[in-house]
C-alpha cells in the first residue's frame, strides 16, 4: 500500500518551506512522539503501528502529480517543488517492538533526522501510531477479563471507513484478540477469520429450524448457529439443540451457538444448561452485543458461561473512560545540537528535552519496577536518585539490584529498516509476556496503580535548568 | 481507489455460499439500511457517504489472488469460488442526496437485488456511510455555534488511521467546514487546506520574534503567527504586533494570529483589543484546542471574539454524548415479494417490514412539519392518520395542505450510477438550507425536541400484522 506523503498537515509544509527558506531545512534535528495519559484512565498502554509507520517512512516521496497539485495552491516557490521532487526520508527511528507496554510522558518513538524530514512526518506518524496503539490497549484490556475465552475483533462496520477497520483488526490482534471477523485483515495480516451468519439469514427462510438446517447442511463442521432471532431460550436454543442431533447423526458435531441480544449472563447460564443436558458440552458459546471490558467483567462476575466473545464497536471505536483518542503529541527536542523545550502555562507539561534513553528496571524475577528517562549520554546505575517528570521536587531512590535494559532500539538508519519484520503472534505474544510482568494494581480499570516513570538526575537537571532560562529571558 | 470486495465480515461470505447451496443466490431481495439513535443524542443526522459507497458497489469484483486467499480458508467449495469469480453488483439502491437531514428509523438507503449480491455488501456499506454520516453531523453541529466563523476540520493526527482522517476530511465538509488542514483531502476532494506552523517552528529559532519574522518572510501575504508557545498575552501578541507592524511597512497585512491553549475565551478578547488597539482590527484570530459545539458554545456565551476555529480530534474522533458509533444496521426487508420483519425481546424495535418510501411534509414556507414512512405503493395523503414506528398506539393526523415529497430518489440502476457525481459544495449547502428548514428546537444539545417520524397507514397494518404471525406461530 501506499501512504501519500500529501497525508500530512498543511503546517508540516509551510514549515519545511520556510526552513528551506531560511537555510535550516538540513540542521540535524530530534523529535519524540508520546502521550501525556494513559489511554482509557488505565495504568498502561501497548505499543502498536511501527510497522505501518516504518513503511510509510520507507516509502516517502512525492509524484508528480502531488508536486503539481502543491504548486497550484499558490503558496509555494518553485525552488520548494523542486526540494520535494527530490524528498526521501534517509533518519534514524528509535522505537520499541510492537506489544511492548509504555506509558505516559515516555518518549515511545525518537525521530533523528534533518529538521526538514523529521518535521515533515509528524501528522503521519501521529496517525498511524496513536489509533493503533490506542486499539491495541483497548484489546489487552478486554482479553485480560475474558479470562482465556477466545476475543474476536467483529468492528468492521463501526469503524472510520475501510481503513480505519483494516488497522483496527491488525491493533487488535496486537493485543491480544485472536481473530477477526473482517476478511481483508485475515488476508493482509494473516489472522485467522471468523463468522457464520447474521439475523438476515434466518429471515430469509420461512423459518427458524429451516434456516438453520440450511445452514448445517452447507457447513457441516463449521455451525454457530444464531439464537435469538425470535426468542432464545424459547425457541433458538431448542430449534439448535434438534439440529445438533441431526448433525451428530452424521457424523458432525455443532460447533456453536451466538447470541447477540438480552441478558448475555443469564442466557448463556440458560444455554449452557440446555445444551450439556442435551448431550452437547462441547458446543461452544459466542457472545456479542456491545461487549467492551466492562460488559465482559460484570457478565463473568454473574457466572456467565461464554467461550467466545465477538467485541466490535467498542474496541473499533476504542469508545471508553478517557475520550477516544491517545491525544499523541510529537515534540521537538533538540535541534542543531541544542537541547529543546517547550513550556506551557502549566510547568508540569514542559517537555523533557535533549535526545534520550528509555530504560526498564526490572526485579530479578524480570518483574517491572519503574521505567527511567535519561539523557543518551547517561549512565544511570541502581541506587541513584531519580524524579518524577512532572514533578522535579517527588524523587526516590532507584532500587539497587534493580536491572536496567533499553526498551528501545534503532528500527531505521538512513531512512532503512535495520530490524526485520516481526509476526504479529510474536507482537501479541510479548504484551502477554509483559502484562504478566507488570503489577496487577497497575491493569485495575478504575483507579489503577500509576507505574512509576522517572527521569534521571542529569535530565532532571536539564529541564530544571533550561526551564529557569525560560522564566529568567522570558520568550 | 479501490475497495477490496474482502472488506467484509466474514458471515456475509459464508451466508453467500450457503444462499448459493440452498438455491436461495437469485431470490430478489430488500434491504434498510438504518439507525435507531440520532448520534449525539441529538435531533437529527447528516447524511453523507454516498458517493463512496457507490464507488464500491461499482467496482465490486475479486481478483485473483482474493480468489485464492478465499479458496484456501478450507470452507468454500469450487463452484462457490467460481460463482464469485464472476460476481458483480447489478443491484438498485434508493438514497437521499449527501447532505440532507435523516432521523433515526428512517430507511435511509435501500438495495434491492438478488439476496447474494444485497447480502455481500452489507459491511462495507454500514462502514462508509455510518462513519461519515456521524462526522458530517458532529460538523454541523459545530458549524451551528460558531456563528458564521469558519470551521477548519483539523483531526487528520488523531483519526483511525490514514484513511479514516481522509473520509473524515470529506464528510466534515459535507456538514459544513469550511476547509481542512489535510492536504490529501484537499487534493482528493478539491477543499481549501489551510495551516501555518506549529510550536516546533517557534523552538527551531533562538526566540519568539526571531521565528515570527522568518516566517512573514516566507509568508508575507499568508501569515498566522502561533502566539501561545511561551506566553500568549505577555511575549507572544507583542511580537506578533512587532511583526504585524514590519510587514505593514513592508506593503503586507498579517493575516492573523493563532492561539491553541489556555482560557480561549479571555485570551481571544485580549488579543483582540490588542490588535484594535494596534491598528490591525482585520488580524483574525484562530482558535484551536480540543474543541467541540459545547466548548465554541461556551467560548462564544462569555464573549470569545474567534474569527476561525480549528477542530480536531472530536471532529474526527466523533466524541460526544451517545457514543462514538452511529450504530448504523442493515436489515432484510423483504425476499422473494414477501415483507420480512425482525423482532426482538423489545416490540418496539422490530423492524418496518417491506418496500418503503421515505417522505417529508413541509409547510408553505418549506419549514418540515415530519417525515412519513410508507409502502412502496402507498398513495399517502394529508389528512389521513399517520403513526408512531415504536408505539403503533400512538397516531396524529398528517395536517392538511402539508407538501409531501419523496426524500430519496435511485440512484443506482442494475450496478450503474443513475445521478452524476455531485459536487461537496452542493452538499455542504444543501445541509445549510436544510438545517434552516427544520425547528429549532430539534437542533438543541440539550434534550432536543424529537423530530416526528411517522409509518403511514399500511404500512403500520403490514407491521402490526406480521408482528403477531410472529407471535403467533412462534419462531
Amino acid at each position: 500500500m501506499r501512504y501519500s506523503p500529501l497525508l500530512t498537515d498543511l503546517y508540516e509544509l509551510t514549515m519545511l518551506a520556510g526552513y528551506l527558506d531560511e537555510g535550516m531545512a538540513e540542521k540535524q534535528a530530534v523529535f519524540d512522539l508520546f502521550f501525556r495519559t494513559n489511554p482509557f484512565e488505565g495504568g498502561y498502554a501497548v505499543f502498536a503501528g511501527l510497522e505501518p509507520a516504518l513503511e510509510f517512512l520507507e516509502g516517502l516521496r512525492f509524484s508528480e502529480e502531488e508536486l503539481a497539485y502543491l504548486a497550484g495552491l499558490g503558496l509555494f516557490s518553485p525552488r520548494f517543488i523542486d526540494f520535494l521532487r527530490g524528498f526521501r526520508f534517509r533518519g534514524r527511528v528509535t522505537a520499541p517492538p510492537e506489544g511492548t507496554l509504555v506509558f505516559a510522558n515516555e518518549p515511545i518513538l525518537t525521530v533523528e533526522g534533518t529538521l526538514a524530514e523529521a518535521q515533515l512526518v509528524e501528522t503521519a506518524l501521529l496517525t498511524i501510531i496513536s489509533f493503533q496503539t490506542l486499539v491495541a490497549t483497548k484489546a489487552a484490556r478486554i482479553c485480560r477479563v475474558s479470562g482465556g475465552a477466545e476475543v474476536i475483533e467483529f468492528g468492521l462496520r463501526r469503524a472510520q471507513g475501510p481503513d480505519g477497520g483494516l488497522s483496527a483488526s491488525r491493533a487488535a490482534c496486537v493485543g491480544g484478540a485472536g481473530s477477526t471477523s473482517n476478511v481483508l485483515a485475515g488476508m493482509a495480516f494473516g489472522l485467522p477469520v471468523r463468522g457464520t451468519h447474521a439475523h438476515s439469514w434466518i429471515q430469509a427462510f420461512p423459518d427458524e429450524l429451516t434456516a438453520f438446517r440450511a445452514y448445517a447442511k452447507v457447513f457441516p463442521d463449521a455451525t454457530i448457529l444464531l439464537v435469538d432471532t425470535y426468542d432464545t431460550l424459547g425457541s433458538g436454543m431448542p430449534n439448535a439443540i434438534i439440529v445438533a442431533r441431526e448433525l451428530r447423526e452424521q457424523g458432525h458435531e455443532l460447533r456453536g451457538i451466538r447470541i447477540d441480544s438480552g441478558d448475555l449472563a443469564y442466557l448463556s447460564r440458560e444455554a449452557r444448561r440446555m445444551l450439556d443436558e442435551a448431550g452437547f458440552p462441547d458446543a461452544l458459546i459466542v457472545a456479542s452485543n456491545e461487549l467492551d471490558e466492562y460488559v465482559i467483567e460484570s457478565i463473568r462476575n454473574e457466572g456467565g458461561r461464554i467461550d467466545v466473545y465477538g467485541v466490535g464497536t467498542k474496541l473499533a471505536t476504542c469508545s471508553g473512560a478517557g475520550g477516544v483518542s491517545l491525544g499523541g503529541v510529537y515534540k521537538l527536542v533538540r535541534v542543531d545540537g541544542h537541547p529543546k523545550l517547550k513550556v506551557t502555562s502549566d510547568m508540569a507539561k514542559a517537555t523533557l528535552p535533549g535526545k534520550k534513553r528509555l530504560l526498564r528496571a526490572t526485579g530479578p524475577d524480570g518483574a517491572f519496577i519503574q521505567d527511567v528517562i535519561c539523557l543518551a549520554e547517561d549512565d544511570l546505575q541502581p541506587g541513584e536518585t531519580v524524579y518524577d517528570p512532572t514533578n522535579p521536587l517527588q524523587h526516590k531512590i532507584l532500587p539497587e539490584g534493580a536491572q536496567l535494559s533499553d526498551l528501545r532500539q534503532v528500527v531505521m538508519e538512513e531512512g532503512r529498516r535495520t530490524v526485520a519484520v516481526e509476526p504479529l503472534g510474536a507482537m501479541t505474544a510479548r504484551c502477554r509476556r509483559e502484562l504478566a510482568l507488570l503489577p496487577q494494581g497497575c491493569q485495575r480499570f478504575i483507579n489503577p496503580h500509576r507505574y512509576k516513570v522517572s527521569v534521571s538526575p542529569r535530565l532532571n537537571e536539564l529541564r530544571c535548568r533550561l526551564i529557569s532560562e525560560v522564566c529568567k529571558k522570558g520568550a
